[in-house]
């Protein structure tokens, strides 16, 4: 009878995330990320009868929020699951809202850093975006911006993947990533995107002044009109006889070198 | 009748590689490069009927390399493959077979260059095992090595996410991590163990000289025995609120650095 009891849709990858408002965080460290980072759940299944200390614990946290928690049985779990890898917890919480980019360009301003920022130009696989969001919450990124359109959006997938990153991060979605960039030239970003052939090695990159970095697609890279629109176009060093790195490497490679760089990491 | 057109076997993902001495090929990249890198093909499927310039181009390859080309419906390429995603080619090879680690010392040595190998300990997830020895591959390491137990071994869906870079990588299998490590620093190799409570920050390291780098599994990092067993501790520097980053990023990051320091990309 409760709303937030009902199943989430499966029609698509992308139905997962939201379910008239509800979205469904699957797996331990999903759930346990969205307890420290303070977010509401309206409720947390815990699979019964597990004798799994980790579980106890999570509950533990659960109704130290005030979180209602359900002991369920691991089938029921196993029906509501869109990932198939809950871990014995799911929790029910309120969508997670996507920001802007002025707020990303506000949350650098606010630390008092350079903007740092990524761009995934139509990352399709919600794994390999949800390990992108997981490494710019650990280089300390401000945000990443990605397309309404031919992109994974932020499903359950995507913050199991993420290993609960989504909490914590600013995740822009806007219609254009061309406007997008053009409005961050404008705030005097610079736009560095990851191309096979590009002409500057990452190494001989300056990465210290405001910068976004572009990400493109696992099969085809930046689209033509991103790739027009970067300032710089940077190749990570290929030394065997393959031509590319699964793009959540190089993404981390790259936002990876940002910190190097910029003395974040000391 | 043929025993190389049998379906590969389905009970589990680690069965999906092997069917006596057979090992199923699937997508246009891990067939491409397994036909650039020369190694024999029994035969080459292709979807018929399909317009798209890219599989005439695998079929035009495969024949010049003397490997029959076969045009199948799509439904059967569906039913023979395991990762689900055959992109319109499957390949039917003979098993590549594992190297030794006195193989991956051989590599260094005849390339005249300091050893640079990376261990798994535990890895299980056929995605992070594909996209570290894509990232190996891509960094020029020696060779990777995997137990025997506990983790994936070199299946169609790790041959698919390396992008086809399995071909190009000696990648050893051993009963015993432990004592794998011990065989390495008996050859003079030093061993860089990435945890996140390292005491030894990513960038005060120094990764010039013979050096394995150890990955833990995507849950719990090292096991206990081969943590003891390392040289060094290094962490990654996470700057945001959660505690690790997926196992594949934390292998990216690291062999770049160790290509940045020595100077392999310039």
């Amino acid at each position: 009878m409760d709303r937030r009891e009902r199943r989430p849709r499966r029609e698509s990858p992308d139905d997962s995330r939201e379910d008239n408002g509800t979205v469904y965080l699957e797996g331990r460290n999903a759930v346990t990320e969205a307890l420290r980072a303070g977010r509401p759940l309206d409720k947390v299944f815990i699979a019964r009868g597990d004798t799994d200390g980790a579980l106890a614990r999570i509950a533990a946290m659960a109704r130290d929020a005030g979180t209602v928690v359900v002991q369920a049985d691991r089938r029921r779990l196993d029906e509501m699951s869109v990932t198939g890898a809950h871990q014995g917890v799911i929790a029910a919480a309120a969508v997670k809202e996507y920001c802007t980019v002025e707020d990303i360009l506000n949350t650098a301003r606010e630390r008092g850093e350079e903007p740092f920022i990524v761009i995934c130009d139509e990352i399709s696989d919600p794994n390999n975006m949800g390990a992108i969001i997981r490494s710019a919450e650990g280089a300390g990124a401000h945000g990443v911006i990605i397309p309404k359109r031919r992109s994974a959006g932020l499903t359950a997938v995507v913050a199991k993947t993420s290993a609960g990153a989504v909490e914590f991060m600013n995740v822009a979605r806007v219609p254009n990533v061309t406007a997008a960039i053009k409005d961050l030239k404008k705030a005097g970003v610079w736009i560095y995107g990851m191309a096979a052939e590009g002409s500057r090695g990452l190494w001989e990159t300056d990465l210290t002044g405001p910068a976004a970095i572009v990400i493109g697609s696992e099969g085809d890279g930046m689209s033509k009109l991103v790739r027009e629109n970067c300032d710089f176009l940077i190749s990570i060093p290929m030394a065997g006889r393959i031509s590319s790195l699964n793009a959540s490497a190089s993404a981390a490679i790259v936002m990876y070198e940002t910190v190097r760089q910029r003395g974040l990491g000391k």
